[in-house]
Formats: C-alpha cells, structure tokens, sequence
C-alpha cells in the first residue's frame, strides 16, 4: 500500500545521474551539506522542514553546528523511490539558492 | 536601566547611512523583505530567529506569505539604540547571503 | 479558480461556533496566542508554518516577543472559506497541546 | 582555553542524578524524545535550536519523522561540563511544558 514503487538499480543511477552531490548506499540516498555557521544550517533545516512536511516525506537527518546530513528512502516501499528523488531535487534547490 | 542608551538624531541619521534597505519613521527602523516563495521567507525567519534571541533583542515583525516585514526598536530605551542598528546588520547579512 | 468557495454569513457563524478563540472581522479570520517567552512562541510559528505549507494555504501573521497573532482569508476566494477554518482548528490544536 | 571546565565523574554523577531521561556514556549527554508527528518534533528543534544558539553551544543531534535524538559534550573542554547541563536542563524545560 505503498504511495510511490522501489526502483530498480538501473532507474536508480539513471536518477542519480541528474543529482548532484548525492550518494546511494544501501537503498538511502544521502548528502552532506556545510553552512559558514550554525545559523545558516538551522535556517535550511527549517526549509527542508517544510518541504518534507508538504510532501509528507520525511528525511532521516543529523546537525553538527554547519554541517547537516540527509538520509532519504521509502520505508513502506523497502527501498528508493520516485519520493525519494523528488525530496532530494528540491533540497538540492534550497541548498543552491 | 537599559541595556543600550538612546542614539540621537543625528547618530541615527550616521548609522542609518551605512545600512542599506532600511527607513527610520517613528523611532522604529523598519525593513521588508521579499522571497521567492514562503518556503524562503520562513527559513530567513528562522535564521532571524535565532540571531534575535541570541541577543536577547528581538524584533516587531510580520509575514504575507513571501514577504516578511521587520521593525526594530529598543523599547526600554524609548527609541533607537545601538542594539537596533546591530540586529539590523546581522540581518542584511542574513538576507544577502 | 479558487480552490475552496467563499462561506456565507450563516455558514461562517456556524463554524466559528466551534472554533474557540477566533473572531470574525471584515472577512479575516483572528486570534492572538501568548506564550511564556520568545523561544516558545517562536517554536509555535515553526509548528504552523509546516501545517500552513502542506496545506499550500498561508497566515497573514505577525509576532511580537511573546505574542502571536494570526490572521486567515482566501484572498483568491474574496472571503473566508473552509480552508480557514481547518487551517485555524490545526493551529489551535497545535497551541492546546 | 575552552569556557568550561571539565567535570569528573563525581560531579557527572551529581548533575546527571538531578536531570531526568539523560544518560551518560563516553563523555556525552544524550536523550531520545518522542512527539505524536514531525510537526510536533520540529518545532520542539526550533526551541532548542534558538536556546542553543543564544547559549552559543550546539548540540549533535538527529531526527527521525517524530523522534528527535541529542547528544551533548563540551569538545573543547574534551568532555562533559557545566554547559552540557545547563543546556540540557533548558531542552528538558522545553519537552515538558
């Protein structure tokens, strides 16, 4: 009862290919990403808060002071989706503002 | 027993000077700020956020969707101190990046 | 276009009828939330910015220090809609909790 | 150089008697905190975000949807000290209103 498929290897690094700065292990798709302070880290957190919260898909995410680390899978679908890529394009949108 | 002394006219006129965005009306030095989308204007709000309180000087705002409307001034001091002009650099600072 | 259709007077009294602490102004829905201090206060507009983006439906809003007041319309709708009013129920359960 | 001072294992054990749901384990204080949804857990990370900032000391932490994990040590101090405590004391304040 899943709301998105898993994807095969081949859609993932077909995926993955227009995505940049992102990593697959493991069936998660994850990016480190680095702010001038702990400040600018929070703010982009509380952006991808909200994202993630609009499209009821949330990240599996860390904070050391500038440093954020973002885990994404599906875990009703046991693996990556179109969800997960989607989530991950507007982070990096937010990221490169 | 504020914590920051009341500038005079002609020491608003001089910061004022150096503050690129803002007006000063009423004692209260103000400034909006526009966004591609709420997304943005809410995670500059958090960023503001957190410096505010760092300072123990927090502002008189508002927000309209992408729009964020900020007004600053030391009421304990009965108008414009130090503290205002400080915020509201750190607060460019936070908006041009 | 709008998404959800302009509520008549009768309907508009019959919902705010279980909506406590909210009033009715020139087709603006309002109410004020104090907390004990910014941080708490701050924390609660976090709250209603994730409910307000999911629901692709913003406040008209503003904060000072410890004080938040909220306003709702459907500007696109010419008036007060059920959007409001399910938007304006989230937020007081986000305050009550 | 660091702004406080490392505290032994007697004093450790004296602070940590005093603070409910933290437990000690190589030099860092850490907690897991639980809310009904990520709406819930983000604005609780909001609040610690702004104390933390205001206090100028960072915690590691994580989230999962609504579970919200910190952990606390003082690194240039090379291990627990009175801000660890302090700030905990602060988050726990947060989690329990």
């Amino acid at each position: 009862m899943s709301r998105a498929q898993r994807l095969n290897a081949e859609e993932v690094a077909k995926r993955l290919n227009g995505l940049p700065g992102w990593r697959v292990n493991n069936d998660t798709l994850s990016r480190e990403f680095t702010f001038p302070d702990f400040v600018h880290a929070f703010a982009f957190m509380s952006s991808v808060a909200l994202v993630a919260e609009a499209m009821d898909h949330h990240p599996d995410w860390s904070n050391v002071y500038s440093s954020v680390r973002i885990s994404l899978t599906t875990h009703d679908a046991g693996g990556l989706t179109e969800l997960d890529f989607r989530l991950a394009e507007k982070i990096n949108a937010l990221y490169t503002r």
